[in-house]
């Protein structure tokens, strides 16, 4: 496998923020949902580098951008307008139909797909030496693929939006396969799933549902048990505060302190401004809990992105960047407030070059809201948070405040149970032991993510590959001259198990033709 | 198993009559697609046996009728109104959730459910041995199982009927039998699916896109291949006609005769007239081609029940049928006409009992037109009939007349290649070799659906049945003391199959239980 000393960042798609409930001893025994209903949590990344950078940098994948008229509800045949999904395509190196060359297929996800395609460095690596075709379709409603004409329209409401969904995702990535595969005579070329996080899922999903599509999915930090009590719904939080208190204790301890202190501060007099002060902010605080999700989600983000050497995830970051925040939180001089030490901290993240003067709380230059959609209407993960082993304001999850934010921000009534019953996960290794084939699902501890994930082998060949120092669908990522060893190493045995997964097909495609 | 002496009929649910065009010498170079496409192929059950008679009978499989509100869109998110799915359900043998009894699911087809409840007795008889729960759910828009509050608002347009769909009825019995097993603290419980015809389709499906919901299928006579050019669109018709063959080839040839004799007749004046009353009509023929299509669904419908035992299907029927039919063609006295020949055969399909006085060529008392519609969008089943091989007119199947009468009918445009995308079929081998568990796909080589079967075994546990003699699922009709071995034996392994899946089943349970 070609090493390159690509640095860009691999994109963190899924993020969690729940609400942030603050619970000082006052307050711990009245109500609190009301505060939690305001709105559903968010998967969404907030804060990212902007893509356009990131595509300068990347310009050595190339690719064409073409666009296959989809159907906007497979399941039915209501006349509506089908509407065009962009997809990347490469064939540099296809070995093409005749030789059987196989086809490499990105399930896109919650993003527009050019920034998947220029940060998921290992499928570009690897293509050349499949002699694979590289395709990289785009998630309905993100990116340029919208229905309904444009954003504008396919965002106005709970209509427009409800095609928004991963069944429907799933039909358009083997339709237009099917299609493709059909007007590149292609048909007996086998086809691999790859993908991250909720690409990841979709990988997944579509190898079990469309076997005959498709022989095989990586999928790489794919939180497919991260439904309905499948896991205990304190698995992220845990996970993230584990990633910050093996690093120092007295840092998750800091942090662990810091939600009381921050909403004491805000119930000050002038406690907004002070606090704007403190976290050097563009523009005056509207309320204790923009900041405190601002932060909440920093620490998740740094979990997911806790790599071993420097990485650049929408801001660059130095190499186990968590080891550097708790450096700084622990490292301030004795004195310093706990806010102050919390700021210091939390600027690895948002300011790791220190370009910034002040920050911005809300900002999302990737138009990602329709994952706010998607987790209003199937993909309910259920996420508490605990009062011992977390080191965020305890919170437990309450469905019904969950339901009422989703119904005041969409007008949208969620199915909490419709993933599972749809692609399972209850009892997975009973249902897929003897059932399914060429599934890996690779994950990282460090990722909080892998709580939620498949991380045993459920048969011989839908298998878990587990890296104790891995974080989030790290071995997606480009290689790097700084790649640890147990890294390089599940990247080879990726290789080899598609390698594996290609040749057997092969194998009894020659045998069947033969009968 | 326990043989009880019913002889009460299986319903056949899939009946073909692709438009029959007639090509008389003269007219053979004319262009014949402005005939075929008036209308859709049909695969309805036209004639049948009033289903209350049956009901009558069949006192003895006792049921609860239950409703369950499901979604009218599964995969997208509109508000639209639920709708009550009928489900028939028996407890009465059920070993319970602590010992962990199986469900036996027969996925309901395009019929009411109570018709294919009382008509499958396989189901009945084994589920005493299993300790099983008997389920049978309806599909939706047919029986009782109606959105929108009624039959008639449901069957209102193409916007109405656009959720009348395969993947929909799927995920109405994965939400349902979910739900129910919530319900029962009966998670644990293994479901088995039956399916016949459409249903076994259905089955098959099910298995392959819900392994977590249910541990394997019997598919019985389930043209899962009869789509797009998996196989030979002649593939059908030619089996009909072997049936007939293998009779007799003076009787083949005075069937394959007699369709220019019919044209000629209904060409001269006063033909219809004189064909009224050659065929004992009630009322008046309207056109030729209605009577062609009269006597075209009965050689179809005899080929499937040509079970080797007097039987009911529809209207009572000596054991092979078509033998009987044959006797009578080649019986009559010399100087018979065609016609005659043709009217004397044709009464033992219509009037074995010899009560009717005259003939109704337009009768639907079970309302399956729903089938034509499905037909119309998702089961698009392409049927020629040979020049040669076929007792039929000639007909090429002829996408783009099919298509218009989609739209004249419905103002729908059919997704031919929707079904092979979704649910596979080409290539079947490769793909399910290694993918898959759990499928008896069961066919009798007399049924010509049995040519758009899978008719070889695909994996060590996705295998096929064949029987010779055998015909349209006749291993899910009720044992008789007429069964021929072959007959027993094949349920005998179809018991030994379902033991088999319950028992690794429970085994991989235990397992995963203990690790």
């Amino acid at each position: 496998m070609a090493a390159r000393s690509l640095h860009f960042p691999i994109i963190i798609i899924i993020i969690a923020s729940t609400t942030i409930i603050f619970t000082p001893p006052a307050l711990a025994s009245q109500p609190l949902n009301h505060l939690s209903s305001k709105r559903a949590p968010r998967f969404l990344s907030k804060h990212s580098y902007p893509i356009k950078t990131q595509l300068q940098e990347q310009q050595q994948y190339r690719y064409e951008s073409k666009y296959f008229y989809q159907q906007l509800d497979h399941f039915s045949f209501l006349n509506l307008p089908k509407f065009p999904q962009r997809y990347l395509i490469n064939t540099d190196h296809w070995a093409g139909p005749e030789r059987r060359g196989p086809i490499f297929l990105y399930c896109g996800n919650e993003g527009d797909i050019e920034w998947f395609a220029v940060n998921t460095g290992f499928v570009w690596e690897i293509a050349p030496l499949f002699g694979a075709m590289v395709l990289f379709p785009e998630h309905r409603y993100y990116g340029e693929s919208m229905p309904y004409g444009s954003r504008e329209e396919a965002y106005k409401n709970a209509s427009t939006l409800s095609y928004l969904t991963a069944e429907q995702a799933l039909a358009d990535f083997a339709v237009l396969i099917t299609d493709l595969k059909r007007n590149l005579s292609a048909q007996a070329c086998p086809v691999v799933l790859f993908g991250g996080s909720y690409g990841g899922m979709l990988a997944a999903w579509m190898r079990l549902k469309y076997p005959h599509v498709a022989i095989g999915a990586l999928a790489s930090s794919a939180p497919i048990l991260q439904f309905e009590d499948i896991v205990p719904p304190e698995t992220f939080y845990n996970i993230v505060s584990n990633d910050f208190k093996r690093e120092s204790t007295s840092c998750f301890n800091t942090i662990k302190e810091s939600w009381d202190a921050l909403l004491s501060e805000g119930l000050k007099k002038n406690g907004l401004v002070q606090l704007t002060k403190t976290f050097h902010l563009c523009r005056e605080l509207k309320s204790t809990e923009d900041l405190a999700n601002w932060l909440d989600s920093a620490y998740s983000y740094l979990a997911m992105v806790d790599y071993p050497y420097p990485s650049s995830f929408m801001m660059p970051l130095p190499g186990y960047p968590i080891g550097e925040v708790c450096k700084r939180i622990d490292g301030c001089p004795d004195g310093t407030s706990i806010l102050e030490r919390i700021f210091e901290g939390i600027s690895i993240y948002y300011n790791y070059t220190g370009e910034l003067h002040c920050f911005e709380l809300d900002d999302d230059p990737h138009g990602l809201d329709g994952w706010n959609w998607q987790a209003c209407t199937e993909m309910v993960m259920p996420m508490s948070s605990s009062h011992n082993a977390s080191m965020f304001p305890t919170y437990d999850f309450n469905y019904s405040s969950y339901q009422e934010g989703c119904w005041e921000e969409f007008g949208v009534i969620p199915r909490p149970r419709w993933i599972t019953t749809e692609f399972g996960g209850q009892d997975i290794k009973t249902a897929l032991e003897t059932f399914g084939s060429n599934i890996i699902f690779s994950n990282g501890l460090l990722d909080p993510w892998s709580g939620g994930s498949v991380l045993q082998n459920i048969s011989e060949t839908v298998v878990a590959l587990v890296t104790e120092e891995g974080a989030h669908h790290i071995d997606l990522r480009p290689s790097t001259p700084e790649d640890p060893d147990w890294l390089v190493e599940q990247r080879e045995t990726e290789v080899k198990l598609i390698k594996g997964w290609i040749d057997g097909y092969l194998k009894e495609k020659k045998t069947a033709f033969s009968m």
